[in-house]
């Protein structure tokens, strides 16, 4: 089974047409259009080496997040900053709050660290309890969380992650949050820990889900801990951002039309997925903060499940390869009206 | 001063426009035309993660090369293969024949390991002695080379190396040979090491210079050593070749015209811009095998000849800070003929 979401070039290979992809969370809306014609009226850009700083980059995703360029590092996706951060702290002791995305215990994977996990409750919703959290974290050097978190879609709010930093920090342990969905939540300027000022916190996102791009692979990191920016500016690989990379996250974080567009989608789209797929007796949806569901399938396992929904042409992820998930559960993400009520369709067929 | 060539920003951010930027060595025929064809027909990949395995731009490669696709990796630029090569071998003692391109010694800095530098001799133009090679090299775990060099321009024949190849291999001493200006070479088909099939050697190329696209980041390793592919494999990070380079490798490697035309303009260029250089009395170029030429200056330091160049509108690369060369060395590209005149008068001006 694959790690990830999204690799549907298997089925590509075998000459499989119009699949519809509901394992990669990515926005329906495509790709912006500001981005097709800047890059179209500017191919010169790739006879160039990016600027090796990224200054005007930064400072734009600087401009984005309200806060100085300075306080931010850029990389070719989220997971080669993930990395570089991981190499650049070292830890010994780290505590993953699970089940959630996989590359964060991949990154340590080359170190001599111990790594342990955090588990959600499903009987509590994967809500995370914090004052345990708190409890266990101050014995770690680094504790890592995704918010939202993916797959299970649960959020934490502000105060509780103001409350459990400021705990970790009096114990000397570094907190990691992983934002790179938190764009599909009403109003995450004000939810975002960014405004904490903390330097023991570091923060990643990407262009990738919000903005419909994984393919061009842009990540940023956010920090007020200049000693971990010098650290990891001195191990990077220079020009590791994309000439193209750099003109996006120059050009669509001020496109302030495909911004709005998405949110009026996802606020649309999210409950009444969630509604629709509650109505349907076999499973279990758990309520999302991001722009996916997790599901639990009640009369089936999810390789079956899977199998099934390929057969009729849609992706579906099989999450049972989370920690702490198992074969019941799998990912679906959310896309426009039309394709949800094809996939809520073909689901009914599938269960029947 | 800057590691690396290249770096107009600053320039630019100063207002400075139409400078011809000589300190970056690519080609002048700018991005193909079939590239930049499809990347306007298909933005759509962006919105796809690009297939994690690369299988079709393996291929690709493969073809190019006349080798499997099994045999080759990708990069996000020459430069993550560099690095991922070093971090999966863990050589202990390493020799890297200088002066050369920084990032070889850059790659090994986070590991515990010694390195050592493998003079070439100025008095004799930088030719490597490779009688003298073989002894010192044998006592290391790894021997790096580039070839053609950068910035000496200076090139090992295949006979000479596979002699020092099968030499280094009986004394369990890998070889790294960095191919990045190769295709510079006329036939260089029949002159670069992979038909070698050696499992001793691992080679590092790029579609960076030839093709024009130092902007996209793609590069990529081959050899026969399967072991290391494996571990590499195990410890890289996921999608870190970008859609377009992905799309890139699978359509400028065809594209006979842009290939055909490249050759002829290098063949013409580089002859007769070297003579062109050798008349200068108060320079000497070195014979470049690459689109590079060194120069050493008799009569002024680098810092002030690179002053004197810009304030007339040309970037030149003061080599100074390569190993074992001095404030008397500057590296030019080398471009079309009527940029080439422009320079070629400027740098008389300013010698003057």
């Amino acid at each position: 089974m694959d790690l990830h979401g999204g690799n549907i070039y298997k089925l590509l290979r075998k000459g499989e047409r119009n699949i519809l992809d509901y394992s990669s969370n990515i926005n329906p809306l495509g790709v912006p259009e500001s981005l097709k014609k800047c890059i179209s009226e500017n191919f010169e850009i790739l006879e160039k080496y990016p600027d090796i700083n990224y200054t005007e980059l930064r400072e734009s995703i600087g401009e984005y997040n309200k806060i100085s360029g300075d306080n931010i590092l850029v990389g070719n996706g989220a997971t080669e900053i993930l990395f570089l951060y991981m190499k650049a702290l070292k830890p010994k002791k780290v505590i993953i709050v699970s089940p959630t995305f996989a590359e964060y215990e991949r990154s340590l994977q080359t170190f001599d660290v111990d790594i342990d996990f955090f588990p959600l409750d499903e009987k509590e919703e994967f809500k995370l309890d914090f004052e345990k959290l708190k409890v266990k974290g101050k014995d770690y050097d680094l504790v890592v969380l995704c918010n939202p978190n993916n797959p299970t879609g649960s959020f934490i709010r502000k105060n509780e992650l103001l409350d459990l930093n400021n705990y970790l920090e009096n114990h000397k342990t570094k907190l990691f949050i992983d934002e790179c969905f938190i764009e599909f939540i009403n109003d995450w300027e004000n939810k975002t820990v960014i405004d904490f000022k903390s330097e023991n916190i570091f923060i990643l996102r990407a262009l990738t889900k919000f903005f419909a791009l994984p393919g061009i692979r842009l990540g940023y990191g956010m920090t007020y801990d200049f000693d971990i920016i010098k650290k990891i500016e001195k191990i990077r690989e220079p020009w590791s951002v994309n000439a193209f990379a750099d003109l996006a996250g120059k050009v669509i974080l001020k496109d302030k039309k495909y911004i709005s567009e998405t949110k009026e989608w996802i606020l649309g789209e999210k409950t009444w997925f969630y509604q629709q797929l509650s109505r349907i007796e076999k499973i279990k949806p758990y309520k999302s903060n991001s722009n996916f569901i997790l599901v639990k399938l009640k009369t089936m396992n999810s390789e079956k499940f899977c199998n099934l929904m390929i057969e009729k042409g849609v992706l579906v992820r099989n999450a049972s390869n989370f920690r702490f998930l198992d074969d019941k559960y799998v990912r679906f993400a959310i896309k426009d009206r039309i394709k949800n009520k094809q996939v809520l369709k073909i689901i009914k067929e599938v269960l029947k």
